[in-house]
């Protein structure tokens, strides 16, 4: 078989497999495959299946993560673990989470078949719970493993009341077993996960595929500006405190900011307007400010230039500006090895490769806290991601496949797999 | 009895009956008097009783108005019309319409005391709704008097399905009479509206009272910028179609273009964002755009100018903008001879007299098809309106008494009244 023949069989074969794990989903648009659910059972049969074509032995653990080990795994070897989440956002697309369990269950499949085995442990994890969709509650399946479970989560309900903790223990978990799950640093080589881009730069450059150097740091603020309500035909326009016009300047300077810094990303995502009337001066307007960068430093300047100017542009029409910090979660970083490796299997696949930062939070937040962390990106149409339309190609499929393959055959030679 | 205590009794006296009719209003904060309601059916008991005093005779009309009519308009000699409406909004205050039914009947109560018998035809009208608030549906009286009622009003509804006809005809009135209201032109010599101003302008110069040239036009539009969504973390700033941050330049620039010119007032009072999330990029965002003038092509200026930076600004980023006028009513002027008379009789109660337009609408709009208009408005406190706290001083009250009976007094000098 050709290197492109065997790609083009490896891409349809994959998503063959993507599509039958999609139809494990809620009625209605796209994919909603919630934790613990009856579409997480079922998707883990299957799962645990292509596992087993694969040469790995399947098990629930006690945080409903499905793992697959090879018997090095089993034998207490070195194990490099991939894997992403099988779950969803509400409605959302067939490839965010679940291209990171089929595609190396995919690759460890066809190695195995071309009679190449790999001289490490494997594992590949299918994490129940990425997005916090049911739950709120996000990364429990990779903090078990990091050691870094937060057994409070365990009191988050879900829309009808019902808890984690009890609608794990219904699944077959089992939440007092959790902290034993952590593993031994030591034990692991690292942990690469197979995701879709969530953006548009791969397809901007027409790469298939990107190489991630760091997962975003994220802060979120809530920004409140309080102008003054007023009649707006009886009140000169001279002197009127009108909070929209307020926050609409530091809605576009807060945009004129981000665009000047590269590395920084942000957006005002929420704002609501207080009356809200056709003819009533606004008095208060709410709004929220999200600011995202790989690089701690770059992230707190760009939070100090626009709340400084935020705090101005609110001085200059006598309005008052508070802020308040909702949410902050620090970036990391890839292993430098692990780019390079990931780099290196593109190089051998001639794929060009992007390195790239990721924008959005994955699995590798909470497994940077146990072990060197890697990820390769696949281009996905309009960048969509979130949303019944999510897309990849078969061919981007089929060349992630094989970059994997070669990574994980390249791995088998280099001394770090062996210590 | 001295000029300045007899203006301190006028005052006091005055806003007692405020206080008096503000006690029939629904339960809540500051008043709530709905049009054919229980608490407007008391009100014009406590207002018939003033007009008694005031040597008028009271009577309900077939369009909910009380009007009350001095022996030489019984007689249909030619007839100055005076009045205001009895509605508020919901938790309104005590002077916004109120004040226009009882200061007249003030005045004409204290020339009849004082002797002076006003040598032409005097009516005041109690109109029962200007505010709309309970069918939506205005000026209602106000039209049946000026002869454009339209019937159509008659089917509109309340919050509880009451249609407006049902609830006339419950009240007292008759909707099939209603065409008959109208007045012949030539028997009426003007229509004169005491008002509080609703805005900060006569306060912000120390005027007590100011004399209206003119209520303004207003058109609304609805605007709408089209975007696109993403995700806010990996979709990078450059090439972002971001709705928020284009409707906020049409924000701010809508607003620099009102400050620029002298006339035109306006707001953005209303606006939404869709998907409205703290981390996606908005895909769209729906504002109004409100525009006042009393100069009807100052408006249309206005209008051009801002929809075209909406257009240019929405260019600029690849958004989409479209917009629809929602709403629109010309602005009419105050007849000259009204606006000086005012003016004089101001003058002569040494009273500096402010000339200003209205930026809200009143009875006079309509009254105006009817006959010449003018206005007198009356400085309120922090120029706060349709609020509980809504308030003008005791003094005010007194002044703008006795401009309005020196303005009546003066008025039968005038050839105006006697043609």
């Amino acid at each position: 078989m050709s290197d492109t023949t065997m790609q083009a069989a490896l891409g349809q074969q994959l998503m063959a497999r993507l599509d039958d794990a999609a139809r494990h989903s809620q009625p209605g648009p796209g994919v909603t495959r919630l934790f613990c659910s009856d579409e997480h059972r079922a998707v883990l049969e299957l799962i645990a299946d292509w596992m087993r074509q694969a040469g790995l032995s399947p098990e629930l653990d006690a945080s409903g993560n499905l793992v697959g080990r090879n018997e090095r795994a089993r034998q207490g070897e070195r194990t490099l673990i991939m894997g992403s989440h099988q779950d969803t956002v509400a409605e959302g697309g067939k490839y965010d989470g679940m291209l990171g369990v089929a595609l190396p269950l995919q690759a460890l499949q066809a190695l195995k078949e071309a009679g190449t085995e790999l001289p490490y442990g494997v594992e590949v994890v299918a994490f129940g719970d990425e997005e916090g969709t049911r739950f709120q509650s996000t990364l429990i399946g990779s903090r078990a493993l990091a050691g870094t479970f937060d057994p409070e989560s365990l009191n988050a309900r879900d829309a009808d009341g019902v808890t984690l903790g009890e609608a794990l223990k219904a699944f077959g978990g089992n939440p007092q077993e959790i902290p034993h799950l952590a593993r031994r640093p030591e034990a692991v080589i690292g942990f690469v996960e197979v995701h879709i881009e969530q953006g548009p730069v791969l397809e901007q450059r027409d790469h298939a595929l990107g190489v991630v150097t760091a997962l975003t740091g994220i802060e979120r603020h809530r920004m409140v500006v309080m102008g003054k309500a007023g009649h707006a035909g009886t009140t000169p326009m001279p002197g009127r405190r009108d909070a929209l016009v307020g926050a609409a300047e530091m809605v576009v300077e807060a945009d004129r900011i981000l665009n000047a810094t590269d590395d920084l990303v942000g957006v005002v995502g929420k704002l609501e307007v207080r009356p809200n009337a056709v003819n009533v001066i606004p008095a208060e307007v709410n709004f929220t400010l999200e600011l995202r960068s790989p690089h701690t430093g770059l992230r707190e300047q760009g939070r100090r230039e626009v709340l400084e100017a935020c705090q101005r542009l609110a001085q200059a029409r006598g309005l008052e500006l508070s802020s308040e910090r909702t949410y902050q979660a620090e970036g990391v970083d890839c292993a430098d090895w692990l780019v390079e490796a990931l780099e290196q299997a593109c190089r051998g696949c001639e794929e060009p490769a992007e390195r790239m930062f990721s924008g959005a939070g994955h699995d590798g937040l909470a497994m940077h806290g146990l072990t060197d962390i890697g990820m390769l990106f696949v281009r996905c149409r309009d960048g969509l991601s979130h949303h019944p339309d999510e897309a990849i190609s078969v061919e981007d499929a089929g060349r992630a496949t094989q970059v994997l393959m070669r990574f994980l055959t390249d791995l088998g030679k280099d001394a770090r797999s062996r210590r």
